[in-house]
């Protein structure tokens, strides 16, 4: 099985609903830095996995509609706890989707799944990883 | 399936025994620094993998009963290579036990495996993933 | 001359004014990954440049001051573009005071200079650094 | 399940072939910093995956192969687009090959899996993964 | 003191005149990871060293003038050993030069010195350190 | 003025003397990875601070006499607190005897000042720094 990871990041607000979040309740924020992998059983016509620039623009597009956010205003998170872990699944489901819709190339298709992890700090992070 | 790692770490001496070893046969030291993964197919109702500072604290303790210590000298480790893999077992049993105890919360009897990695330097590590 | 340096992390929502930040004018967070490293020109009489436990201590209680904070909304930080560049300052200031007040001990008082760093992401971090 | 991981580096010049590629269609080159992992199901005798000593040298011995090499004139890769991803695959098949030879030590027959991931930047890496 | 570093990188083909390279004389390659710091006496009217957009792009404009390209064919390197410690001075030196076109904002002529670290490898980089 | 660093590391054994060290007393380990840098305000007839293999191989050489070691038990550290910031100077002059002895080459005669850091966890490390 091969893959191939593209790295960006994200600036964001955010607060927890939640006795068990502790001081992470009030309003606070996170850098989140973002690693998108992508796993396939065979390379493409092209010998790789998805071209590199391409993964890049699609992670940086789908990360700068919250990016610089609070997000607790936005509607799509509206009375959701943006966990570390929350956030991994929504950002992958947000890749699968433009690999569905061709934006990471026709041959992008052939990609079996989709692993994205996010750094919250030097000490702890959290991920997700789905089927396309 | 997600999953999230806290890190901590533990300094330590001791010494092997087999040829296999050659200098690491020599009382010696080593940090490790520790990654403890866990793993879950659906978040819980917080929409979190386990609480960060709980399983931060478990870890830790699970730590502390070694840290700073010659394990050569150590009754639990008596006769045995503490290698780098089998320290990694060693934590990531322990972590069992206390997901077990119900000390990471009793929402974290829904976590499915526990992965732990243990860097013993910028060029090596070793890491054991089981079942819970 | 002799460094030692020891790291934190804190987890802060703020937001700057002025057209150079773009869309950092708008609310939004970040992780703040923290160095603190202290100069002096000769070793204690216990043969360090001052005890890490200490030196973490106290760096872990000058950040929990605005950890999991608005920073917008801190008396402190009023009007103030709460920058990378100006918080590195504002914590190694906060430092400098827990040396001269002896709260890193009395050996401490031979440190002849502080630096705080703050990782901001993967690709970006800033600094500041002052003599005691 | 163990694992066990051990880090060089390789320094190599290379072209791709196709318009995906754009500007790396030129001549230009990579560190790559390979990571090979091994795992297995049960430690050996020794109490290990495998002796660090002995993958160290192994690893090292595969990508001197290549190192310091135009890989465009090698006739191994004539013709072929030596991706991230591609170098992968070819270090962890030449890995293989040598755990069969027995030079990573009889006991490490009992490996199962072996990956291997380059890192060519700090924003983009690939790898893969084989049975043994 | 105040200091910003923003990070990028460069992938390029070169090769060394002389014996003290060994191997490195043969065409090969490398990925350098290039941190570019700024240092300055006084924050500027917005609170900071300089912006770090502006500073990022900057940085790659400078790389991009021989990113993907074989150092050995371009002119301005001919006959030059490109090795790491001269390239971060080449790169310094073209950022003093945008900053004293006002390439990055007026405020930015606050700035004392430019310092250039290459990384091109996990166990080796070279840097270049001047006054603006 | 330039720099070059080289990466390396070491496994000890040790034990402190002083309450101020509290756990740390007892007989433990740690693994210090090493960088030891390069500064000179011109480049030599090469183009390089000085060679990298070079530089490799005297830091290895160095790092030899304490590796896998307690270092308690050698003659040249009795009675000492073998800190990390005392080992950086402890490297730091061994280096710059072998720069005298000509073992980094004769044009590394013009290196103005060595450096060097021990990382001793992810979260601490200590240096020292001086001139040849």
């Amino acid at each position: 099985m091969f893959s191939l990871t593209v790295r960006d990041h994200v600036m964001i607000a955010h607060s927890f609903q939640g006795e068990v979040f502790g001081p992470a309740q009030r309003l606070h924020g996170a850098t989140f830095v973002v690693d998108a992998t992508f796993h396939r059983a065979e390379l493409d016509a092209d010998n790789i996995v998805v071209d590199i620039g391409l993964a890049t623009v699609q992670l940086k597009e789908v990360l700068d509609a919250f990016n610089y956010r609070n997000l607790d205003e936005l509607p799509e998170f509206k009375g959701v706890n943006t966990s570390t872990e929350f956030l991994a699944r929504h950002i992958a489901d947000r890749i699968a989707e433009r690999i569905h819709d061709g934006k990471l190339g026709e041959l992008a298709r052939g990609i079996a799944e989709i692993e994205v992890t996010l750094r919250e700090s030097h000490v702890a992070w959290a991920g997700y990883r789905r089927a396309l």
